[in-house]
Order: structure tokens, then C-alpha cells, then sequence
């Protein structure tokens, strides 16, 4: 929100996003300038407050937008106990009810600032990890759940339903399960877009860069040894055992996917480490074996920032969703993979993880889709 | 020659070639056993003293070849104290004579080992930087050049003129400059396939993995300070300021141009080392700025081997020569791109750097070739 | 051992020991040449199979000396499931009847080699963290609890109890606790020297020499993140969280020692991460604040060999604690803190983890010491 | 200036400075509010524009302290071409105006401000390599060169020939060569106490903590390579291979005389690179040879700040200097070696370079004029 609102100002350069690039030029994407923002939090306050706490942004950028970001007030979020171990409060509402008041604050959102169209981008804090049950597999056993206040259906599979059956586009940010197959089924019926799960901004990001590479040079990787130390909210979060296996599993699949083999010693660890607050860093050891079994390493440290990294696929994330509601598409968007830890992928196939194959796919989808609005520009 | 070795006898893993994997299943390729290798060196002996004192393999898997080294004996090379500081002794012989003697010696050896075919590749110690100049440019100039042994003809230049002269393709794996316009003629008429400049092994690989990375994110790259340490004889030919330049601004091409704008600050270094040995260790620094213009940072050490990294691409480079020449190609064979820092591109095309769009060049390639090869199949 | 014999052959240089170095000139340390080696082991085989598989020693220089390992068979080593995870099978003996074997293993080994004097060294697996309770405060209580076969009494302790009954001057390498009340009274009872807990060889020694230069420069430390992977067997033991416990608790404690305050975010942790095998990898992360507050970051990644630099230690202890009882002295060595991750401390004091006061101390020592017996010469 | 500003206001904590630590409780320390600066400079200006363009602190952080550091303004500095590649223009005065200049400015300020007493530390930018020669040996060819201009009596050699004359403290804390025979006869002749050269910052800093590590666990030192990068004005200065050439023959000395032999392969680079600003990065490879002869690495990368870390090293010196001065003392204070990358040593004697030993010169150094001072506080 800051961002848009800085950007929009002139006071920050436009970095970060493949739709302020040339890649997206044949697009009709909404303007940067246009988006409006709402949204839901466990926490009272305001945008400007909370990102004042999370000290991103430099203090003297920050003050001006502040105006902006006092306007933009949070709406209480749906959660639970039983996914978050910062929740303390057990839910009051049905989640039937839960359901009609996400879907209210969207409706409510959208008359007061007389937008067009919406998007819903999950942010949450990551949720204990959960297994795919009965409750999950159908649309019925899901309703019916719904219906009997089941613990298995998380907030954020609430939130996604909502969105789905308001026919607005959504995109789960956070690492917590939305994957099953029935919101999946959902989607496809109802043809509302849908991308996910976990923006793959640090450490993935490079694995899913390097792992090509070790294929292309038919390098042996032999053990990968991944630490990430992380000082926000996100990394107590992540204290949480429980919360800290859905991250671990969502970070573990890409590897052995590109490589097309198990790898042997593949570890991921991810601890609270206070100093390093919003700024997140990532150490890497890759024990690899090359020609003749000799062995050799590689070291990385990635001293990066953990919202700075994300934000901008946020953005890039609703307005390419915008897009493909507009162009009549419902489901798994494939095209999206590019911006995930554990991408989306329909029943029947793989997910793709190799990060130039899913650029190559975003590509592709931009280009069918600026012949076709050159096609119909022509027609008009 | 040792690893070839090894690998016939089941000695060692057939990593590190994509002529050994899945990937080039589909063409007619050479196989790994029938290789012979025979070559020019400054130095007299043999490849088992050779191999020993540079100190790559294992002793104990070293011994176990040693009859088929010690029976490999180096030519005398043809050199020049202009372009290797390390050469002492001027060239008793004229260019012409020289030209012969490389051609007699490939001749004499493939009729003593009766060999169906020949490839030639360029392993030679960097040469001192060399501007292009009008006896490189056209055929007749070089050819007249040869004739008033003009110095400023390089010791490759002359040995890739034998090649091609003979038929045989050629591929320059060194960072001496051969890419001159009198000598793409030449391969282009005769029908030789023709590949170089300068092996894409450690440093540069990563390089040209990453900064791909930063493009599909957006971040732009503001600055790249890489050091390089090595400790064997590559090293040393480095300390001299000229060689060094050639390896220099070969190392420095890369990333421009597959970012598509100049880098600001990329600076690369390489220094001899002896604890190092024949190991080589590389050290990147990268700056970028992201979203808003912040800025980050990401440190790579790489720990690798020289020889182990550069072997089985030259075994690989030879065998789709050989496919190449044997389907009738000629010239610069841009699908090799893959394997070089400098790949040599046709004038009026800009060279293509970045890892994976060199990958799906290749890939193109040999489905191409692998289809032609096919319907070959069903016709006969 | 398999040094010590590589040593005495001439065959590899007498690096890493302070009693091989001027420094100790002065003293009378027993010849290298003139140590007998001997030991316990849960594993049944012989020195040299046990050499062959931890893989610590090049092949080669490791046949060296096959014949001297071969003849070195290990007694059956004292153990508990309860201390140590990897022991799978409960006690046949009675306390007491492991400590007499322990005793009489000792009394025959010396017989057997016709030795002048024993030092026995604790280089056991990690044992599962342990309180101190009655049972450790008071020899009565203890040598009780070995009549009653109180099982909190650990197999370290046993160890620790017989060299001390039987005049053998003792040290506990390993992290295991033995630093308890009964135990310190009876050594300086009989004057037996002991030392311990825990070889400082890896990423503590590191700290140790790192954290008093912070103080000197005043710099305050804010967070200290260290990481160990390694592959070995201890690595495997430390993989059981209540023999990590321990081994975690043993690195903590130097840093806030040495710096005066509490470093409000330290954190350790060590990993099994099998590609290591027995070299061991150290990733730390220092944060600092230095003047006006500023913000500084320290990276340290050591490449290391654990058994190489743990072995010279156990040489220079074993010689050094021989030298003290000859001496006449009994009790915690205080001088021998620079060895130690948990230096023993007398009750009352404070454990001194600044590698160069502690360096000081054996320094002091050794000047007194060497006085002492030129002092005795100028006499006799 | 600016920290002293912000700490006399309570706006900075006094991190990083021993004589604001316990260390020095003991001594007459001069309070840091009572300090008042003044300065030469080759640019005009004022010391908050410089603070401003260097941009070393926190913006808002230095607005709080713009007044105070609007009124200072530097006096013109001495300087030469031939001394300094960035001074363009040939001194108008002769060597003995610019002393008498030198000179002046000090009074004018002493009096202006009613100070009790004057400390002079050179912090110029480094000054190109030069040999001592007959010029520089005795006071008497000193003061003849002054009286005939002669070419080879540096900048820095000039002040503090002023400040030795003047009675007033002087310390270079500059890499530039000050350590001549003429001045240090001098500086013991007049009683001024001196000491230089190079403060002891980053990298050296911490080779200086590290080596004796090594040897305390009589590990080999067998290649240190030391990359530095900055992107400051001293780092464009170090871009001039004279100037660069004076620093690293600084940085180089310590390691062999700290070990006790010649590393073999000692490296030192400087590189000047953007993006680090003032920051200053420093990555160290360290190989070492332990027991048996085996290898191990140390890999540091040290993210500091260069200011940062000069300016409570400033800060001490400038005060203990004046406590030593108080305290009769003349010529060189060994005592405050701690301080120097190459600190100043009588003749005939060896520089002191290990950081501990260096500290401990400085604790009894402390401890004896504190004991004085408490003495003389017994009598009055």
C-alpha cells in the first residue's frame, strides 16, 4: 500500500514488476495509479501504524504518504486458534457467518470507493500444517462442512470461497493450504480465476534459478543445505512448529522437481532472529558432484528484505489476475507458477517449479493474450 | 583423457555430459569409447606426468590409467613469445611451415590410429589481448598474412585455419581470440562447423544462471564485483596483464547483454593463488535494488574445480561437432552457445549469453537433428 | 593414533601441538615416540577399520600404517540407553562391576606394554543431557549410587571415577557432564589432575578469539547466529535432541563470559547433514553496533576437519596432564582451559573462555613449571 | 564531530570507544563534551555538507545536529601532486610558509576557542608510496629540506613537524609514511607524544584477532587472500597505484610478524567499487594447514562501516594522547598500538601487532598512570 501510494506520488522508482515492464506492454492492465486497497487483520489500527511497527521503509519516505495510509483501516480478520498459534481468541461466529462477513466487507469495500472490479490477495500469517481430508475433496462435503462449523476448514479456505463465489479472482500469498480440490472445482465452474500458494520471493527464488543450471551442466546435487534467519512477524510465526512444517514442505518441493530426482540431503531450516527484523537472510550450502564424482560447493548469501521482495509481486499478482477475469478465464491460473513456492497445478499434471520454464509460460500466456486484444482492437 | 579413460573402464560416473544423458538420446552420437586422443603442448612428456603434476584426480585413480596416458605423447606446439609470456623461444618456423606441420601431425595420427573423423579443440593457455585488425577481416588478407609471416597472427588462429583447411571442425575452448571474420568465411565455405570462444565453467556459468533471474524479477542489478583465485598454470599465464585482459573482457560480455542495460559497477578480478592448486574458488558480490529502490545484496563462493568442470564439456563439444559435420553443417554452430563465455555469433546477430535461452537453442537442435535423423531411419 | 604413528614414521608434519611447538620447550613432556595407545568402543574391530571407515585420512597415507592400527583392539566400552541413543542394548553389569572393569582393562593394558604411567581421555559419543542432583554433590552419595546402581549416574562418570581411584590423571573431551561436586573433591583429594568438558576445536574457537576482540574495540554484540553441519557419527548422535541439548549448552556459555553481558540473541545450532562426512562446516553470522548505534555484520564460514583438529588436542592434554602429575598437582587444571568449550572451573570461580587469557594461563604455567625443574636440575 | 555532537546531546549511545568504558575509569580522561574540533580539508565548505555527502549517518540523525556542524568550517590544507593523484593544482607556498600556516591556524583556533590544550590527528587521504631517504634520517637534513623545499617532505611529514614544534599531540592515523627518524628524535627530544600509523579498522582488525588463534593451535598459515571493496573517496584514491601500493605494504605487515614466519601467500586488494559508499566490505580467505598436513579454510566477510569504525578510534586516541601528554610523556606511545594497522615502533625495537598483546600494552599502561594518579591524588 505504501508502495502504490509512493509510486503513484513519483517518490519511488517503479521496480520490481513485470507489469510496469515491457514484458506486459501488449496488456490492458489497470493502471498502478487506479488500484485502491482494503483488507483484513488480526491486529486494530491503521496501514500507516503497522508499517510504521514493521520499519520497511526508511521513516522520512514513509511520512509522506502517511495521510494515505491513516485513511486505510483494517477490517477484523476471520481466524483460529486451531492455525495460528498468535490467535488466542476462539472464533464467535459460525463460519457460515464468518463467510457472509468477508463477503460483506468486500461489498461494502467495492460500493464505498465505487471500484469496477476486485481482487483478493492472501497475506496471512502461514497456518499449522493440515492435512487434505473428506472435508476438502468435494463442493459438497465442503458446503456441508461449512454448514457444520467443521475445525478442519481453515480461515484461509473461508476467505478463498468467499471470493470465489463473489467471482472475484484470488491469489493466496501465504504458504497455508488452499490447494484442494474442491475450491478447486469451484473456481473452474464458477471461471474465477485463482493462483497460489506462497510468493516465491528469497531463497527459493535462487534454487529455482540454480537447479536449472545444475541440469543444463548435468551436475549431481548431492546435499542442500538451506538456513534462513528472519526477524518480522513472519519469522515468530514460524517458531511455531506446527506453522514451520507448512513453510518447510512449501520450500522442499521445488527442488527434486526440476531435477528430476530425490535429493539426497535436501534440509531447510528457518529460525527467529530478532537483529535482523524485516530484512530476511538466507545461507546455502550445495554439495554437488560433477564430472568423474568429484566433488565441489557452492555458498550463497542472500541478504535480502523480506516485504520488498514481495510487495511487488503482490501487485503484479492482482493485476494479472484482473486480466484474466476480464478475458473470461476461471481456475488454476498455470501462467502464474512463475510467482509461487508450490504453484498451483491441476489434478493430473506436475507443477512447474523450473523458474525460466514458468517464465517461458508467463510469456506465452502475454502473448496470446495481446493477439487477442490486438485482434479484437482491429475488429473494433 | 584420463576421465575418458576411466569412464570405459567403469572407473567413474558419467556425470557432467549432456552427450550422456536423456537429453541427446535421439542423435547419433559418437560413443564416449571410441574416442583417441592425441595433441599439442610447449612442454615434452607424456598425459600420465602431465595429469600427475597437475594434481587433478585421486593418486589411486590416477594409477589405474596410467598405461593409456604414458602412451599419449604431445606433439610440439606452435607458439609465439607476442601472445604467451611463458613461450621463451621465437617460432623457427614460418607461418606456412607451421600450418603444414599442424596438418601433418592430424593427418599422421589419424592414419596411425585409423580414425574415421577428427575434431579439433583449442586448450591452450590465454593469449595476450589482440585487437582485430585488417589482416584478420577478410580470407585473402589472412591467407597473404600467412605468406609474410605476419606476426600479428596468432598461434590459434593458425591452428583453427589448419582445421578448417582440413575439414575438420573446430572448436576454440580457450579465451584467445579467434572469432575474426576471415576465418567465419573460410568455415562457412567449407562447410566446417566451427564453435567457441572461451569454456563457460564457473564464475561466468553462474553469472549468466543469474542475472536471467534478475530479469524475470525486475531488480536491477547495480552492481557485481567478482574475484577469482586459482592456483595452477592458468592461473599464472593470468598474472600477465595482457592475457589477463583477453580473459578479462571475455568474463565481462555476459551480463550486459542479457540484462539489456550496462551494469554500472561490474568489475571482475582474477589472481593466482597457489594453495589453491588446480581448485579454483570464485567470490561474487551482487548489488541489486528492488521495489521502491531498495537495496539488497547476495554473495555467491564457489568452490570448484577447473579441470572437472571444462572436461566433460570439451568431451561433449566434440561429439556435436562430429554430429555437426556429419549432417552436413558448416560455420558458426550458435547451438553451442551453451558451453562458452563468449559464444561466437554471425556478424550482423548479437551473441546469446543468457543460460537457459542458450539451453533451449540446443534443445531446438537436437530435436531438429534428432527428427531428421528419424525419418533417415524410416526412409532407408 | 593413526597420527601419532604417521608422526613417528616421519611421514606427516608435527602441526597443531603446542607440546611439539617452542612454546612448551621448557618442560619434561613424554616423547611422542613413547606413547602407547589403547581403548574402549561400543564397535567391536581394530583401529585401522575404524580409521578406514571415517574416512579422516587420505587412503594412502593411511596403508602407512595399517599394520600398528590393526594391533589396536578396543575393550568393550561401559554404556547406557539412557545416556546415548545409539546404544541399543541395556547394562549386564553392575555399576561397580563396570567400573572394576574399566579398572582392570587399565591395570592390564599397562602391564601388557610394561607403561611407566596412564592419562585416559574422554572421547566418547555426545551423552544426553543430565542435572546435577544429590547423587553428584557428595562422594558419599556417589559412591552409594554406584552400590545401588543408581542409573543417573552416566557412563562418563564411571570412567571418570575409576582413573581417578586409580591415580590416572583424567580428561573429558567430550561434552558429556563431569563436571560435578563429587567428583572435583575426590580428584584434589588424591591428587589426580582432571580436565574438561568439551574440545574447543570448530566454531567456539572461533568465538573465543573473536568475542574478546569486540570488547577490545567496544563493539557490543546484539545477535550471534551459528550454524554447524556435519556428517560424521558425532554429527549423527547430535541428531537425538537430548545429546544436542547438551552439546548446544556446552557452546553457549563462552561468548557472554568473555563479553561481560548477556548477547541477547545467540542462537546455536548443528545439523547432520551426511555429505560432510567427517569435515565439519561452521556458518556464523555476528551482528554488531558500534559507534552512534550503527549497525555491522560479520559472516564466518570455516571449512573444517573435525577429528584433525580435535587429535592434536588430545595429544597436547594427554602429555600436559602427564606433566602435572608428575608434578604433584591434583584437581581442575585450570591452565588447561584453552582446550575447552566448558572449561572446568573450581566452586567459587568463574570459568575463564577468553582464548587468549587462557592461553595466558598455560603460558604462566609453563614458565613456572619449566623453573621448577631447572631449578631441580641446577640441584641434582 | 558529528558523533561527539550527537553523543554531548544524548542522541547516540558511546559505543565503540574505550575511554567512555570501565578500561579507562581509572585515568584523568578529558570529558567528551568539553572536546572541540577543527580541521584542514582540500575541499571548502562546511563539516555538515561533508556529512551530508559522505553519507554516513541516518539523515534524520544528522539534522538534529546541523548547527554545530554548519559552524565548522575547515582551514585550507597543505598538499601535493606529487603526494596525492586528487590534488590538482602545485603548492603557491614554500614548506616553511606552509609550516609557519600550519602553525598559525592552530593558534588562531586554540585562542578563539580558549582551549587548554590541543591533540592533532591526521586523517588525509592516503598519500603515495615513499622510501625513506637521507632527507627524512636526521633532524638536521630535515629542517635543511624544509629550507630548500625539497620535494620529498610529504604533506602529513609537514603537520606533524608543526605539531611536534608546537608541543601538541600527534597521531597519524592515516597510512601515509610519518614514521621517520628525523620526526621521532624529534617527538622524544621535545617530549610530544606520537603515534600512527594507519588506524587498525576492518580487515586488519580482525586479521590481528584471528592470527593468533592460528597460532595458539599451531595451525600453519599457508595463504591469506583479502579482498576489500569501498566506494568512498579513500576508496577512489586507493584507485592510484601509488597511493594503493602505500595502504596494502600497511595492511601486509602484521601477519608474518604476529606468526612468527613469512605466509607464503599473502594478498591484499583494494578495489574501489560504488555501491558500498562509505560501508566497506571486506572478504578474507584464509588456508590453513593443520595436524598431519591437512588443509582447512576460513572464509570471513566482514560488512562494516568505515567511519563508523575510525571515529571513537579518533576519539581515544585524540584523548589518551593528551592524557600521556599531561603525564610528561614523549615520542612514541607504544601503548597505543592497539589502535594502528602498522603502529609506530622505536628503533631497534619489532612493531607489536597481536591485538591481545597490544591490549595488554595498554591495560598496564592504564594501570600504571591510573595508580600514579591515584597517588598523587593521595598527597594533595
Amino acid at each position: 500500500m505504501a508502495g502504490q501510494a509512493l509510486m503513484r506520488k513519483g517518490l519511488a522508482p517503479r521496480n520490481g514488476m513485470l507489469t510496469e515492464s515491457r514484458v506486459a506492454a501488449g496488456l490492458d492492465i489497470a493502471p498502478l495509479e487506479n488500484l485502491v486497497f482494503g483488507g483484513w487483520d488480526l491486529n486494530d489500527g491503521d496501514a500507516y501504524s503497522a508499517t510504521l511497527k514493521h520499519d520497511v521503509l526508511p521513516r522520512d519516505l514513509l511520512e509522506k504518504v502517511k495521510e494515505e495510509l491513516l485513511a486505510i483501516k483494517p477490517w477484523p480478520a476471520v481466524a483460529s486458534p486451531r492455525f495460528l498459534g498468535e490467535c488466542k481468541r476462539e472464533a464467535v461466529m459460525t463460519a457460515r457467518e464468518e463467510v457472509e462477513q468477508i463477503t460483506k466487507n468486500m461489498t461494502d469495500f467495492q460500493r464505498a470507493h465505487d471500484l469496477q472490479r476486485l481482487v483478493m490477495i492472501n497475506l496471512a500469517s502461514t497456518e499449522r500444517y493440515c492435512e487434505i481430508e473428506d472435508v476438502h475433496k468435494t463442493l459438497e462435503a465442503f458446503e456441508a462442512g461449512l454448514d457444520s462449523n467443521d475445525p478442519r476448514i481453515s480461515p484461509s479456505m473461508k476467505y478463498l470461497y468467499a471470493a470465489i463465489k463473489l467471482g472475484v479472482p484470488h491469489c493466496n500469498f501465504a504458504p497455508s493450504r488452499t490447494r484442494i480440490p474442491a475450491l478447486e472445482a469451484l473456481a473452474l465452474k464458477n471461471r474465477v480465476p485463482i493462483a497460489g500458494e506462497d510468493g516465491k520471493t528469497g531463497q527459493t527464488l535462487l534454487k529455482t534459478a540454480l537447479a536449472p543450471m545444475f541440469s543444463v551442466r548435468q551436475l549431481v546435487v548431492e546435499g542442500w543445505f538451506s538456513t534462513n534467519i528472519l526477524g518480522n512477524n513472519d519469522g515468530k510465526v514460524l517458531d511455531d512448529p506446527a506453522s514451520n512444517k507448512t513453510k518447510v514442505l512449501s520450500k522442499q518441493g521445488a527442488l527434486d522437481e526440476i531435477l528430476g530426482y530425490a535429493v539426497p540431503n535436501h534440509q531447510v531450516h528457518i529460525h527467529y532472529y530478532r537483529p535482523r527484523g524485516d530484512a530476511k537472510e538466507a545461507w546455502d550450502n550445495i554439495d554437488i558432484v560433477g564430472f568423474l564424482g568429484e566433488r565441489m560447493q557452492i555458498k550463497v548469501n542472500f541478504l535480502c528484505k523480506d516485504s520488498i521482495l514481495a510487495a511487488p509481486l503482490v501487485i503484479d499478482l492482482a493485476r494479472f489476475l484482473d486480466v484474466a477475469k476480464r478475458a473470461g478465464e476461471g481456475g488454476i491460473q498455470r501462467q502464474l507458477s512463475l510467482y509461487f513456492k508450490s504453484p498451483y497445478f491441476a489434478q493430473g499434471t506436475r507443477p512447474e517449479h523450473d523458474l525460466f520454464q514458468q517464465y517461458h509460460l508467463l510469456e506465452e500466456w502475454i502473448a496470446e493474450a495481446s493477439k487477442k486484444r490486438a485482434s479484437l482492437a482491429a475488429v473494433s
